[in-house]
């Protein structure tokens, strides 16, 4: 059974811009990793710096193995443009 | 250009059953609501009392039209199962 991961990401002043750049990337790494079944990055419509990471995966190892395997300079270098720690978790139908 | 409506459903102390159920009640009527693309009704993995409703409709008109045919004693004699009011947002990507 599928399961559902939900990010959310709040951008660091003035960077929101940047974030969902950088977001939009990610989607194209995630999308492509083993297990992806979708991946829809999504800006808010009230606050722009509020941002929502959708991703489905066949199973949680697929998701971690797609985490782990992300160059971790990459995420460090986007690392100022978040403002608040991310807020996730899993879910099902 | 689509946009994703994402709502936040706490149950009722001892009610997540029964929102599940309703929920899931509620996708199929959306989901066959002119300009409905997708419903999801998902149950936290981690706390069994929350769940998220992701709905893409092709216009926030679609919605509210939606929502304001959707029969009020239905909506209403579901309230006692929601535990805190519902958190929701209009999404683009």
């Amino acid at each position: 059974m599928s399961i559902t991961r939900i990010n959310e990401f709040q951008a660091a002043d003035g960077k929101a811009a940047d974030l969902f750049t950088f977001l939009k990337s990610l989607k194209t790494y995630i999308s492509s990793s083993p297990g992806c079944e979708s991946c829809e990055v999504l800006q808010s419509n009230d606050n722009d710096s509020l941002f929502v990471v959708i991703e489905v995966w066949d199973s949680a190892d697929s998701h971690k193995a797609s985490l782990d395997n992300y160059p971790q300079e990459d995420m460090a270098a986007a690392m100022p443009l978040i403002g608040a720690p991310p807020k996730g978790g899993f879910y099902h139908s």
